[in-house]
């Protein structure tokens, strides 16, 4: 294998000490400790674990944080009332509804009742706005994550050919967004292809990427001759393909062939382990810009 | 010259024609009327003639249609008090400020007061928000105005290679988040080039369009020997170059050098005459939807 190893973890764990200082002196000199509420709804076992590690990371870095587990069978209208609380609640910078959420509950209505200046998944409309007018305090956290490990590993992307494989809203459309503002850590030439792109064009496109994000859904799509030698491999995919007779526990493959590639690459993300570490900590940098701007010590 | 020039007139005017029929449709069937306020601030020349177009074209579709003048020296406070007061007259489905406003005006507080289902610019970062998830009721009239060039004449630029030149917030970046959608009359896979782009590289990009989009801002920019046999050439650039002696009139050139490019291209817009005489159409298209979703017959 030519790659380097794109660790998330070890990412994460740098920026999450990065964040432990700021939020220090937050307190120390502004008076301001970040503020997370995750708001669960249900037992859902996944959905336990994720809000579970979200509360460990917040209180390691010294959040004010709450976890609000609510009853399967909350109403709608009583779940709207309590984020209209947590939206008026001062101590409170950012709100994080666990999905998914019951059948009963329209989780579109439920996302656009968030403030969006505590709107820490940005997925309310003005903040998806305010990334593609490049006027933002916080980015979605998987493409955020992205962003983060290509600029700490390749390097600073700019004037460099981005190709992002797949547009959805969660990955493929912010990271383009994200990709081509005028911004440090940004200005790349970028171009999105997807399943409405021939598959010649598209391998033709990953071909000239210097750096490749693949957020396609498909297990092991990109296949090591689709690829420059020296780009750097983002991939997003995370596909459940088998239960390890061994373990007993599921295999995981990526949207990129992970052998064929790595020997290809200059940098790599292994699944697991790659871009996944990434998204907590995004979180919670969010959380923090979140209330730095609430006290004003940055504007949008 | 090869190509077959794209007349934004005669596509205005047919476009037009459709709106004028909706809107006799709307009022006979379902009793609504669009309403659009165009807010003028100060007697700036252009301006005055912009909105006075604006009106024109609102009246002949059969709009509810008011002029709304404001004296140079209208407060901040006074202005937003207008617009609140549009915001909440259901007569009133569309509200355009007249920009440039006067300095002691903060536009974009201004843009921001605008009710989002009512700006009809789509300048707002929820419609902006709204655009790159791909679940708008109207986009910002110069992109919408070239997508229904592309469609109307060169046709579906589904699967087809768009390359955009320029990252405005008012062109480009709109522009990639249009024709990345899954969706009718897009689905395109899309390139953004820029200023951020090695100078090799973006003519490189330029020659693989099959649909070129410029809106770069430097004339005659975009060379013949920059585009591919066939290409789909939409000039957004308006560049005044000087004043001709026979005429005293301004020269205006594009962001395209025209003739080179008309001898390789398929389909051309020509400046001035191609895109522009769209925008006005567009804002009056958007105004249409805005009705049709304040009255519940589209949804968002």
């Amino acid at each position: 294998m030519a790659a380097k190893l794109i660790k998330g973890a070890e990412v994460a764990a740098q920026i999450r000490e990065e964040l432990k200082k700021e939020v220090e002196e937050l307190k120390a000199k502004h008076n301001v400790t970040p503020g997370l509420v995750t708001i669960l709804v249900g037992e859902n076992p996944a959905s336990v674990s994720y809000v579970t590690a979200k509360q460990k990371t917040s209180h390691e870095l010294g959040f004010y944080s709450i976890q609000d587990s609510q009853p399967a069978d909350i109403t709608e209208a009583a779940l709207l009332a309590l984020i209209d609380k947590y939206n008026k609640d001062p101590k409170i910078h950012g709100i994080l509804i666990q999905l998914p959420v019951p059948k009963h509950i329209d989780s579109n209505k439920v996302l656009l009742a968030i403030d969006p200046n505590k709107d820490v998944d940005a997925f309310h409309p003005v903040n998806v706005g305010r990334i593609l007018i490049g006027n933002y305090v916080f980015l979605p956290c998987t493409p955020a994550g992205c962003q983060e490990l290509i600029n700490r590993s390749y390097g600073d992307p700019k004037g460099k050919e981005v190709v992002v494989v797949g547009r959805s809203n969660i990955v493929g459309k912010p990271m383009v967004a994200i990709m081509i503002q005028k911004l440090q850590g940004a200005n790349a030439t970028v171009t999105c292809v997807h399943t409405g792109t021939p598959k010649d064009k598209l391998i033709e496109h990953c071909r000239r990427a210097d750096i490749l994000v693949v957020a396609a859904g498909v297990p092991e799509y990109v296949q090591g001759d689709w690829i420059k030698e020296g780009c750097c491999v983002i991939d997003v995919g995370v596909n459940r393909v088998g239960i390890s007779e061994k373990t007993g526990k599921a295999i995981l493959k990526g949207d990129v062939h992970f052998e064929s590639c790595a020997a290809k690459a200059s940098y790599i993300t292994p699944v697991p382990g790659g871009v996944g570490p990434m998204t907590i900590t995004m979180l919670m940098k969010n959380t923090v810009m979140a209330a730095k701007a609430a006290a004003g010590l940055i504007k949008i």
